[in-house]
């Protein structure tokens, strides 16, 4: 007899592959470490652009290479693996942490989702050893993971485009190319974090810094009211897929571990989680009830896992919760609330805050960043910048020297709401009072009044408080405030804010940002539809507006555009001007524009030269 | 017999009516002029919130007035006739210019589309008067438009709202409360305009200025390749009716005279238009064909039809041409190429330039509003801030004086394409050159590599810019580049530009912007979903994605949101600590809120009394 056939977790077929239209996943290999394979993105140009191909950043993994088979169930490869080994200095957990029930919130049966089918080793540091890229910068080693950043920072620019150094960077110091070297050095001064979990083995290594380019971070996971594990690693696979750069896990109903396991082992992305909303499941949401001992025991869980960072609210300290009692949101912050009760519940300081240095021990062991939460940050344009939140921002300051004598990454969260002209205090006073730490803001948000268009309202404010030295932006879908985002939110989150990160990329003069810009924008010049939708941040959209509109195949190849139509169009009038000027210049071996240039030039002169009555003055 | 019924050019139907869904209009009267009804959109907000209905700009006209009965083919009423009339200062043209078979590109038979069913007296100045808002602001006089606009721009916070006075301006003169005659002083020194023909009886007037409310434009209009006068003007009710301030006909193909005619017949809000488009078409589109009789031919006719403002490209000067041969995206205002065009091919100073004076002659006479175009902006990053933008735009300060000259009334077009890190040189600029007439910028776009998105990418330029002094902001749609915007697409453009103008109130401090925002934010802490949707920018969204959750009507009362679930609620927390906090302190008379921190505060103070010896370093 035949067992019956288990019915899969996950089809693949569920989650998005294949590369994103007009695009080619190649990879580059290492110096010092040659067998690194780190990822770009290669945009195909129409061959009458006489260009290279355009390379952009590329976090989407393995989904969008057309040679490697996806299996959700048996997870992505682990090349990452073999560089944690070849430190030696760290071991095989010989017992690893059992799954309990309360870990899935003792979901049973059909409610239960299935464990993923197969566990790796654990590794931790072995007695004694810190395992953290932080300590390696800092004895002076390059590790395979800096290389890669280092590499992936550089977008292969070192074979093509020039370096366009324009910009205001408000006291970055970002180089004309990243050498590991300089990896090295921003790690090792704190000024940029490698989350990378050694138990993270399909990571594809990136850094948050200033001296970076800017990343972003999409949110998912399920809650006690809706989602499931399917949705949660489609959506996985979908934000990186449209360029989120890490993607942190906020399940907060049952089967937290479960779903983490598998959307960790497809990860090829940091992953990012605030543990204590699984330590309060763990005592079924009273958060009296929360002691340092689940705390830490949930912190130990997911270490194990391969969680990359945790968000920890460390700063919310007894004295300042007075200070929101005036607001007009009070505390936002999930992270926050949960330990404000806490501490007013047993009047005392925050166990967060108490044991920050055990926590720091062990984060040191699987090399998990920090990432300093802000529970005290404003959830309303009225209470921005606000003595609550910028008591905690202190707080936060003295808890990164902690981790950093630890020899643990940090990185710091920010707000949060905030009108436009409060937002440089909040990247300035970071700077002032973390030392340099990354800053990882949520938006902010602008302006209060535009429910269901919260992407919009913080992308605002996030490409400000980018181009101001924030290393990592963490978006705001449309439903913020008012649902769970589903697969379109996700998009529109993530282009939302890969439209903030590249805005602050160019506005702080990041010398391959703007390469991509004008590529996109001579193929709009000279009609090459093709190349200007493959070139956008979303093919897919971009043709489907022009088809809209414009349905025909020839259209693609047609000279104008449907705003202007064929006798209008300004492009076009713009093309006979060059070639009205050039016809009447001679060809002097100058490129077409400067040719252009010099013969319209002569022209103007000879104009002037010839009487000039013609300038008359308008009065 | 019965003769055949002639079907409706435009059924009523096909256009948006009604309030928006928890609002209705309200009208406040004048003092000065007793007859004028001001437009508002009241929010009215749950009995429980305890809070007076929220009061908000309103520029959607009859079409949100559930008492008026609207009849596109009759147009809406024109209550500024009266006011026009009893100024004595103009006459009713006796021979008013008939409406020629080029005025609608030589559509005939069921290509042309009908004339508006009725016409009104067509008036100008008498011989020798000049009759814009900026002559009378000059002599002293309080017209019934500026003292609507003054209590227009109060928002009714006269009854309500305190102040809030919170921002950086970079120099404005924002006054706590707006009078008729702040609003006479602004028009006089050119630092505001109100673009109001004297043969748009239908206008609501309204201010653009630096020191009133940021607003919003949007472009409709059809192209040579689609579109239809029913959805035109369907469009237009829809810009308004979610916050379009200004609407811009930009129709370029048959039948714009008689479209233009179905729009300001309809139209609330100022009419802008391009003339040079309509030109060209009567010359068939030969850019080298264009004549001042021709155009002149153009400008009375819009005039008479009551156009209230004209973008003209007087500042495309022949010298300036040869300085955008190099660009990578060379000329992209239509306006601007079609005059480079004409210049190259005559070798000639732009006749918009040589004939300026008599534009203003012409425009003075109907008070028609200068919109100086911007004809060699930027249209692309690469472009941004260069020589022939900044050759452009001192010739158009240069004809701001002009202007000033003949008492007409001018505004500044402005980019574009522009950089986070260069768009605040355009607003210095503009404001140095052209002596604080008001800067009404398209976006600008601050990267070049999302297109279907160019509302986002736009919307950061329109805060940072609208935050600096831009007066008001021409919206840009995600079909932006792609194609022709549809009714989603205006209201995508419009909702973001109302984000952007918002932003900027609250950044530069206006003093009547932050109630809105603090509403809806006590609104979202007190879980009254109702409120909180109806306060948004687009209730109908809102309540969308909320119910796409949670869709139950019990939810819309739930003192949770999707997000957290029952649980986890950071809001229901935040209020338990304040409920804590109160419970602990003896009411001394208080307000909730100070008797919380009052409270909060003893006990933290109590706490630290008691020995304080928790506050244990992490170290």
């Amino acid at each position: 007899m035949n067992a019956p056939i288990k019915p899969l977790v996950i089809p693949t077929g569920t989650v998005d592959t294949g590369p994103i239209p007009g695009s080619r996943k190649v990879y580059a290999a290492g110096e010092l470490h040659p067998d690194l394979r780190v990822p770009f993105r290669e945009i195909a140009l129409h061959p009458s652009a006489k260009e290279p191909p355009v390379v952009v950043y590329d976090p989407s993994g393995p989904y969008t290479d057309e040679t490697v088979r996806i299996d959700i169930e048996k997870g992505i490869g682990r090349p990452r693996d073999a560089w944690v080994m070849a430190r030696g200095d760290t071991e095989t957990v010989a017992e690893p942490r059992l799954i309990k029930p309360e870990d899935n919130g003792y979901a049973t049966g059909e409610r239960l989702v299935p464990e993923f089918p197969s566990r790796s080793p654990v590794r931790r540091a072995q007695p004694g050893r810190i395992v953290t890229q932080l300590d390696y910068a800092r004895r002076g080693i390059i590790t395979p993971e800096m290389e890669f950043v280092a590499i992936r920072e550089n977008l292969r620019r070192e074979q093509s485009a020039p370096c366009i150094r324009d910009g205001e960077d408000f006291g970055a110091s970002l180089p004309d190319f990243v050498t590991p070297e300089f990896v090295r050095q921003e790690v090792a001064r704190g000024r940029a974090v490698i989350p990378a979990n050694i138990n993270h083995g399909e990571l594809e290594p990136m850094a948050i810094g200033r001296n970076f380019l800017v990343k972003i971070n999409a949110n998912i996971g399920n809650s006690a009211v809706t989602s499931s594990v399917a949705e949660e690693v489609e959506k996985m696979v979908w934000a990186i897929r449209w360029g989120a750069d890490t993607v942190m896990d906020l399940s907060t109903g049952r089967n937290i571990h479960n779903i983490r396991e598998w959307l960790i082992r497809n990860a090829p992305t940091p992953i990012g989680t605030v543990p204590i909303y699984q330590a309060l499941e763990k005592v079924d949401g009273v958060a009296e009830d929360l002691t340092w001992e689940v705390y830490r025991d949930t912190l130990i869980e997911q270490c194990e896992q391969g969680v990359d960072y945790f968000t920890v609210h460390a700063g919310v300290r007894l004295p300042y919760i007075p200070l929101t009692a005036g607001r007009v949101t009070g505390i936002v912050s999930r992270g926050g609330a949960i330990m404000a009760k806490w501490c007013l519940a047993h009047h005392k300081e925050s166990f967060l805050y108490e044991r920050f240095a055990d926590i720091c021990e062990i984060m040191a062991a699987y090399d998990v960043t920090f990432s300093l939460g802000d529970g005290l940050r404003p959830g309303s344009i009225a209470d921005a910048n606000d003595a609550a939140q910028f008591a905690e921002l202190e707080t936060l300051g003295e808890l990164t020297k902690v981790a950093w004598a630890h020899g643990v990454q940090v990185m710091i969260e920010g707000p949060g709401h905030v009108p436009m002209h409060k937002i440089k205090a909040n990247m300035d006073k970071q700077i002032a009072v973390c030392g340099e730490a990354p800053f990882y803001t949520l938006g902010p948000l602008t302006t209060d009044i535009a429910p269901g268009y919260d992407h919009i309202t913080s992308a605002i404010g996030a490409a400000m408080i980018g181009w101001f030295g924030t290393a990592m932006l963490c978006y705001v879908t449309p439903k913020e405030h008012l649902g769970l985002p589903d697969k379109k939110d996700v998009k529109d989150g993530v282009i939302a804010y890969k439209i903030a990160a590249h805005a602050a990329d160019l506005a702080k003069g990041h010398p391959g940002a703007r390469a991509w810009d004008d590529a996109l924008s001579r193929a709009r010049f000279e009609f090459r539809w093709e190349d200007q939708f493959n070139l956008g941040l979303d093919p897919e959209t971009a043709r489907e507006f022009h088809d809209e509109t414009l349905p025909k195949e020839a259209m693609k190849t047609a000279h104008f555009c449907s705003m202007c139509g064929p006798k209008f169009c300004s492009m076009k009038i713009s093309q006979e001007v060059r070639d009205y000027a050039a016809a009447r210049a001679p060809n002097e071996g100058l490129a077409p524009n400067e040719d252009a240039a010099k013969g319209m030039a002569e022209m103007s002169e000879k104009f002037k030269a010839g009487g000039g009555e013609i300038y008359i003055p308008a009065e």
